[in-house]
């Protein structure tokens, strides 16, 4: 399919390449600003306590201290990513709710100073029982910890669609499992930092932000600024995997001291903040209770869940309906109910972590759907192949799916991986799992304000036609959306790639876009840029048909050559002869480009939330061999097979499948953030938070089954996200082949097959 | 009459104003880049020679040195900003040409090393005769700079318009006076220095320069790149007036230098280099003959020149045209022939600086016309009241004028100085002169590629509408350019000068604009930025017309409320409303402007070249006070009234002629680059160049006689170059009034002005 093109469907190197390799790109961390103070943020010791006093005179006397803040210096208006719950204040004013909550913050000449000073603010608390267990959480009596929400539950849903009590009555088969997931954290390589400058009512915040749309928003509400009057720079970003999407205390207190001291302000986290501040994966535990037929076939599914919240809501909301709603992608069934809470801890507040809420429900019930094949014998790739999607179908909560090749990559994994005949063939220790994912291209609509079109962008010619500049707010946080938005770009123009340039994620310099999140950019500003390409295309055939005698139906452009489509063989003019004509004759060439989303299915109850313009689906299996002595996991091979519609850059496509994998890969085996009784974090650093290396990853082969999605830019639609899916279950799987033996619980660690096998050994597990 | 607009009109602040202030803005020297190289020139030591061999071995053993260039390393294409003439080279082959002529280059670790290696740099030299007069440049047998250009004629001008010598015949008196102007230099602040990086085929270059596009142009040219892979950023430029339009040899040589090691390099001129390479104004010989009647009145004037270009052609031959032109300004007389030559000499290439080459002959013509009307008994205002030119008339030479305040400038100038009273009855040592001058708003015609429009601009508004960003090439290089664009951009959208935001100067990401020189930047980029402006006004008003109900001819747009015209007491909405509902329903809410040309008189021979759409005029009035032991200037008032027609921003317009006055001021008093016989610049630094200081400033009145030029944006025109030139005539005028005797050389100085009083005292002059 990619033959059509010129651009797009091709390996063309990374627009940022150069500048990240040589070093000479500039992170938030490496800005300096003449007079720039450093800015820390003093957290809470204690998991729940009443604030009684903050005495910051001591703080105040230090040299070198330029302010120190507390909430009585700042607003007191709540906020929070997710409009329906604004549950969270710049600092901790009545008490605070989780270890490293926020109750003071510095300014300071240097770092040092910062630490210094951070010791002399006196903050006199009254320690409250905490609840760290969301299991009782909503316990009668359980300590509460925001007033507003009794039973400290946060978020509740219950959706039910058919009849599933109907549907369990008929089935052949009705099993119930229960799996807990994780809670886990993005660990991007770069921890987040911000520099606030706020001069002349005008607040400037260079940041490692996923969009600095919200940033923008949300900040300029929070201090009563219009929105022109906060102007957000995302710099390089080195990751943020759903950590990065919402303003934290460093660009509000950061403002507020800037505001303060009339100087630049840079503040930052270090590494065991981040642990406490970027609203990694929720601890979930899951009940999966489904119906089959005596083929295996699902009649329905019921699914129960409750989340640890942590102690704000962040983007929880969001995460929670995911972890039920896109239960549904991948196999067709009619009859779900789920019903969930989310509950608040007095833990650090969860969020979005690459593939928000989907990976351990999918976790659970892949794991879940192989104990079910188990017991009917049937192969785990013929259940999956007998259930799997079909294209244009509906799911059982509603969702449109236009395009679904899960069938072609389940059978084109199993093909590659050699399942047929390593399913049931290996050698003791061995094993082989799969399973399934499938995610979102965006979702349907936006955090707020649903009537604001999701995805700008503006392009200019260059005089002589000899570059192109796109301009546009979408944001690349490494995973490459600006080289690729480029190729979009140029495709729709009919010019060349290594004449684009790009400015981004300025929100005074670039058209707006709701930034890097639910896989959205491909789809979403790749049409805008798309968009605004072919509306530079129109005008540039216009003026060629004038230069050619031609008529602009008969031409057309392609790299940056014009020519006729009726007759091939004659003189052709170049893109730059027609932009310097255009440009002489009628200023400047300029193109515009917006992505609306399109009216959707999957409303529930009138609320439309959370659905997605297109869906990408994928097969993966995973081989693993155990050390049954000590339970060590070796992970030998992976095999993933995409369906992510047209591809724009396979090299790059191919490193999110891999860096998909990697993180899939941590949280499957090693990653945990872990705490004390007291609430405290034990493994806040990269010594204690188990990534894994690069000597620990595993071969990869990554395939893709090409589709048309209709709803995106020349057919293409999401991956950043949707490979992380499947690899927890799929681990879950494989080890489950190898020892015949489940771990519920992740990550499913060396110690817990250990203790598996030792149970096993001993008789007392069951399976 | 400007009472009539909302934003323009009005003093409101610089937009860059704080960061400047607060030494936040970073200039080009401030910048660092990652691996940054620094890169010296080495310049000849003599005025004329053949270079035998260039040995570089021992500079490159040097520690800590990368590089080394010479013209073996280099394109050997020709350049020069004057298309007409390209005879300059990054480095010299065959000879050199000046003190300060490149010969070489280095890209070191460090500035120390730099110096160090240019040392160690070995080139023979065979010394040549050389030619420093430019009065004997021209001779048979004088030394010849330039191959192919024979006597060193580097141009000729000979027009005649009318016939003057029958005008001479017929008029009642007719003098011939002779006046030299001297060589002086800009001394921006701010050195030029540039940082280029090539990488991957593209080269970037932040540079301190007027002009992105020329250098964008120029450097893509020589390289053989395409335009669009040369960037050119504008920095925080610290000065120009002329001498930072072109691009020299730091650009050419950084980058080659950044090319041959991959790093980025800072090449950059100390001051002295700074007079050797800034291309300051021409030493210039000057005959006036004219004929007037009884009254006073001009009947035709006879001009000769003949200027010192230096070894270069740089901008000279714009500066020829203009010598000559634009003489015909202020005056109404049938009857002009001027000839002129242009000539090599081995010293520094002289080109453009504030005023380009009207203010000397100005000089010439003012104290000529003083003599003459000295001889025939009329007052000095008097026979410019007489002579001075009226709106809607044709000059000799065929130059258009549209509107022209000359006589309201004359009399206001008359009346706030006192001048009658004071003429003829100010104490023994006090003297008052009086002059007139007029300058283009643009060259009518740009410097390559008259198909190109002249200006460009585009404006994005921002989601909600609180922001509106104005993207243009135009130039800020101190003058405020960015300041009344936004204005100008506000006026149009009928939005607030508060919420504009401006992305300027960067060839990437603004469009197309050919820069700062010859004040067309309120004419020219206004227009565009007006345009631009009405363009998002007319969407603003055909949005809200379906939002109240009105046609869009029925509503304005002022401040950013929209209101009925027809109703004023009706329910007005804020062009936030309106562009927030555009967004949601439309998209982006661009604008774009283009400013073209129109079709201009003033053809010669076929040839049209320099002549502009409006032509600003002003009167200047100055009173000294001469100490006749000492011959010590002291400069007590000045007073100036302008004719720039609508005044866009009074304060920033005061400020221009304030600095127009200073700069004159200096030229006439204290300025001269000095040369030894061997062609050395005898004073290259701010302790020898005698630049005035604060404290050497006079009162200063700058006053305004407001006019509608109908070519200009809201009837704009210039101002940052007009008023420097009648300041050196006028001096002369007033001295020649304080004295009785006329100095006839620049600058005035304290020594030749007490050597004139000795002499009279000793009877040696006559007047």
């Amino acid at each position: 399919m990619s033959d059509n093109y010129a651009v797009i469907g091709k390996s063309v190197p990374k627009i940022d390449g150069r500048e990240k390799a040589t070093g000479a790109a500039k992170y938030t961390g490496d800005l300096k600003f003449p007079n720039m103070l450093f800015g820390k943020i003093l957290g809470s010791p204690y998991a729940h306590a009443k604030i009684l006093s903050i005495d910051t005179s001591e703080a105040e006397k230090l040299p070198g201290v330029k302010a120190v803040i507390t909430h009585k210096d700042v607003p007191t208006l709540k906020y929070g990513i997710s409009p329906a719950r604004w549950d969270e204040n710049i600092f901790c004013s009545d008490k605070v709710r989780f270890v490293g909550d926020k109750v003071a913050a510095v300014a300071c000449i240097d770092e040092e100073t910062c630490y210094k000073a951070l010791k002399l603010i006196k903050v006199e608390y009254e320690v409250l029982p905490a609840v760290l267990d969301p299991l009782h959480a909503m316990d009668e009596g359980a300590p509460q910890i925001h007033d507003e929400y009794p039973l400290n539950i946060n978020t509740e849903i219950h959706q039910n669609f058919g009849d599933v009590d109907k549907a369990f009555a008929e089935a052949y088969y009705v099993r119930t499992d229960y799996f807990v997931g994780q809670r886990t954290y993005q660990a991007p390589i770069e921890p987040h930092s911000a520099v606030s400058i706020w001069q002349d009512n005008k607040l400037t915040i260079y940041s490692s932000t996923q969009s600095p749309h919200y940033f923008q928003h949300y900040i300029a509400r929070e201090f009563g600024l219009k929105m022109g009057d906060v102007r957000i720079i995302k710099t390089y970003v080195g990751g943020g995997f759903g950590g990065k999407l919402e303003p934290t205390g460093l660009e509000f207190a950061g403002a507020v001291l800037s505001k303060l001291t009339g100087r630049p302000v840079k503040t930052f986290y270090d590494r065991h903040e981040m642990f406490a501040h970027n609203r990694g994966r929720h601890r979930e535990y899951m009940e999966m209770t489904t119906g089959v037929d005596k083929n295996g076939k699902i009649l329905g599914v019921y699914a129960k869940f409750i989340m640890d919240g942590g102690a704000y809501t962040s983007l929880g909301i969001a995460s929670a309906y995911y972890a039920g709603a896109l239960l549904t992608l991948t196999y067709e069934f009619e009859n779900y109910k789920w019903d969930l809470h989310r509950v608040y801890t007095n833990l650090p507040a969860c969020g979005a972590q690459r593939g928000h809420g989907a990976p351990q429900p999918k976790y659970a019930f892949e794991s879940h759907l192989d104990n079910i094949a188990k017991e009917l014998g049937i192969d785990p790739l013929e259940i999956r192949l007998r259930n799997c999607r079909r294209p244009n179908t509906v799911t059982a909560n509603e969702f449109i799916i236009n395009s679904c090749e899960l069938k072609a990559c389940l059978e084109k994994a199993g093909e590659i991986s050699g399942w047929r005949a390593k399913k049931g063939n290996l050698p003791k220790g061995r094993g082989i799992g799969i399973a399934t994912g499938s995610f979102v291209s965006g979702a349907g609509y936006p955090i707020y304000r649903t009537d604001l079109p999701q995805s700008a962008a503006m392009i200019k010619v260059a005089e002589d036609g000899s570059a192109a500049t796109l301009y546009t707010g979408a944001t690349d946080i490494g995973q490459g959306s600006d080289t690729i938005l480029c190729q979009m770009a140029a495709e729709g123009m009919g010019y060349r790639y290594e004449n684009m340039k790009i400015i981004a994620a300025d929100t005074e310099t670039t058209p707006h876009d709701f930034g890097a999140y639910s896989s959205r950019q491909t789809l979403m500003a790749g049409t805008a840029c798309k968009l605004a390409g072919e509306e530079i295309k129109k005008q540039i055939l216009d003026m060629a048909s004038t230069m050619m005698s031609l008529t602009p139906d008969d031409l057309e452009c392609r790299l940056g050559i014009i020519s006729s489509k009726s007759r091939p063989m004659a003189k052709s003019i170049t893109f730059e002869e027609a932009a310097t004509r255009f440009f002489a004759l009628r200023g400047p060439l300029l193109g515009r480009g917006v992505y609306v989303v399109p009216r959707l299915g999957g409303t529930f109850k009138g609320a439309v939330v959370g659905t997605s313009p297109a869906y990408s689906y994928c097969a993966q299996i995973t081989e693993v061999q155990i050390d049954e002595e000590t339970g060590e996991i070796d992970v030998r091979e992976i095999w993933d097979v995409h369906d992510c519609g047209m591809v724009i850059n396979p090299m790059q496509l191919h490193g999110q499948v891999h860096g998909a994998l990697y993180m899939g890969m941590g949280e499957s085996i090693w990653e945990e953030v872990k705490f004390d009784t007291q609430g405290k974090i034990l493994n806040p650093n990269l010594g204690g938070y188990m990534l894994p290396t690069a000597l620990d990853m595993p071969i990869i082969h990554s395939e893709l089954v090409e589709s048309y999605e209709s709803a995106g830019p020349w057919g293409a639609k999401e991956v950043g996200e949707g490979a992380t899916n499947p690899t927890m279950g799929c681990f879950s799987n494989a080890i489950f082949d190898a020892m015949g033996i489940r771990v519920n619980s992740l990550p499913l660690t060396f110690e817990k097959v250990w203790r598996a096998l030792k149970e096993k050994r001993e008789g007392i597990t069951k399976d």
